[in-house]
C-alpha cells in the first residue's frame, strides 16, 4: 500500500470513527506530513458563555489537539518502512499526546473555523508540532503547541 | 446578596446554561475560591480512539479549563466590594482564558472524572490556577495550569 | 520625545544596565514593536554539560524571555499617546513575564545565537509573543511563547 | 556501585563541572528520584532589571530547568538495571529537556532560593516533572513543568 493511500484511509477512519471528533463535527481536511488541516462550523453546542456567542475554549483546544494529532501521525506514517497494515496499526497505537499549550488570542467567533498544523520537531520517539485557529474570516483565534508520544 | 449565595447561583447558572458543558456532561460541584471541583461520568461519546477506550484529550482539557474558571471567577468574586448583581455581572464578563497548558500523564479510563484547581497566582488583573483530573480510583489523570484574565 | 529615539534609548539602557543579559552577553539588535531581534555569541560559560558542548536550557529560555519582552515593551510604547520620561517609565514598571513557554528542538549548538520575536496578542493589559532561537547557520534550535503583564 | 553512590557521584559531578550551573551559584543539595532540590543565594549579577533588585526571569527558569532535569536523572538511574559506569554514562546521555513552562508568580526578590522538584509522569522514554522556586521566607515565586527525555 502506498502512503497517499494509507493517509487517504486513515483520514477517513478518523473523520468516521472517532466519537468526540463527531461530536464537534470537526472534519479532517488534509492529512499531510507537512502540514495538516481540520475544519469544523459553528454549532450552538459549541458555545462556552451564552451571554457571549464564542466558542467554547475547550472547544479549541480539541481541534487544536486533533490537529496537531494528524499532522504526528502523518510523521510516523512518512517514517515507516514496511506499509503492512499490522506495522501502520502498531506504529499508530504509540501515538499519544505527552503536553499541549494553547493561547487564546481572540473570542472564537465565526462560521466556519480552520485549524492547521506545522510539525517543528520530528524524532524518532517524540514530536512536537505548533497549531494555529481561524475563522473563515482569517482572524487569528487561537495558537496551539503540541508534543506528542510517537514511538 | 452574600457571597455564598452568588457563588450559589453561578454554580446553577454554569451549569444549567452553558451549552458545551451540558454536552459534555460536565457537572461544577464546587465553586469555591480556594478550591473548585468539576465532576462528569464516562460516556461513549467521550472517546478519542475507539480502538483504546479512552477519553479525547480534548475531553480532559475542556473539563481542565472549566474548573480553572470556575476557581479564577469565585476569586473575582471574593475580592468584589460591590455586591450587586450589575457589577457580578460587570466582573465576570472579563474573565477568559489567556492560555492553557495540559500535561497528559496516563490514558483517561475511568468511570467518573474528577476535575480540580486551586489559585497559584490572583492579581486584579490577571489569575492563574492549577487543575487536576483523578478518575474514581484516584488514578492521576492529568495536570494543567491555566492564565485567566479577571480584571 | 518621538517613538523611535524612545526605542533606541531603552535599547541602550536595557543592553548596558542588565546585570544578567550582560552576564550572559545578550545583546538587543533590534527593538521594535513588529518584530524585535537579541544576538549572543557563543561562550563556554554557557555550557550545560560539559560532555556535549551546548548552550544550558536556561540560557535559551533567557534570551526568549528577553526577547519576549523587549517586543512586548516595544508594543507598551508604541500604544503610548504620553511620551513623557515619566509616562514612559511608569508603564514600563508594569512589564513583567506572566509565563513562558520553551521548546527545545536541537541542541543550541553554533557560534552565533539569533533570538527573534513577534507579537501575536498585544491588549491593554497582556500581550504574548512568539519566540524563536537559531544559530549562525538557521538552524532552528528553539521556539517559545510568552505571556507578558504590559498594563 | 548501589543507587546512593552513583547519585552522590552525579551530584557532585554536576555540581563541579557545569559551568552555566557555577556561572549563576546553582547547588543541587538533593539528588533523590521522588524530591530533588535546588539552592542558590542572592548575587547581584542575577538582576534583571537594575531599578527593581529583582532575579532576572532567566535565572527562574534556569533553576527550574535543572531540578527538573536532577529528578528525571534519578529516576533513569532508579530504573537502570546495569549499574555499571558505561550502563550509567550512555543512559544519562539521553537525558535532555524537551518543553518547560515556566510561572512567574511573584517578583524574585530573597537572599536565598530553594527549587524542588517532583516526577509527575515516570516513563521509559518521556518524563514530566512540576518544580517550584521558593525564597528563604517560604515566598512562593515561581512554578514549573517540564517534559524531558529520558530514554
Amino acid at each position: 500500500m502506498d502512503q497517499a493511500l494509507i493517509l487517504q484511509q486513515m483520514q477517513k477512519f478518523w473523520n468516521n470513527d472517532m466519537p468526540f471528533n463527531q461530536l464537534l463535527g470537526l472534519n479532517i481536511t488534509k492529512f499531510d506530513h507537512q502540514e495538516s488541516e481540520v475544519r469544523f462550523v459553528w454549532q450552538d453546542k459549541l458555545v462556552g458563555n451564552p451571554m457571549q456567542k464564542i466558542l467554547h475554549g475547550g472547544v479549541t483546544a480539541t481541534a487544536l489537539d486533533l490537529v496537531g494529532g494528524v499532522v504526528a501521525a502523518a510523521n510516523i506514517i512518512a517514517q515507516l518502512t514496511d506499509h503492512s497494515s499490522q506495522s501502520i496499526a502498531l506504529s499508530l497505537r504509540k501515538l499519544s499526546t505527552i503536553d499541549l499549550r494553547t493561547d487564546f488570542l481572540l473570542p472564537g467567533r465565526g462560521d466556519e473555523f480552520i485549524a492547521t498544523a506545522k510539525i517543528i520537531r520530528s524524532g524518532s520517539k517524540v514530536a512536537v508540532a505548533r497549531m494555529e485557529l481561524h475563522n473563515e474570516q482569517n482572524d487569528h483565534i487561537a495558537f496551539g503547541t503540541g508534543t506528542y508520544m510517537v514511538g
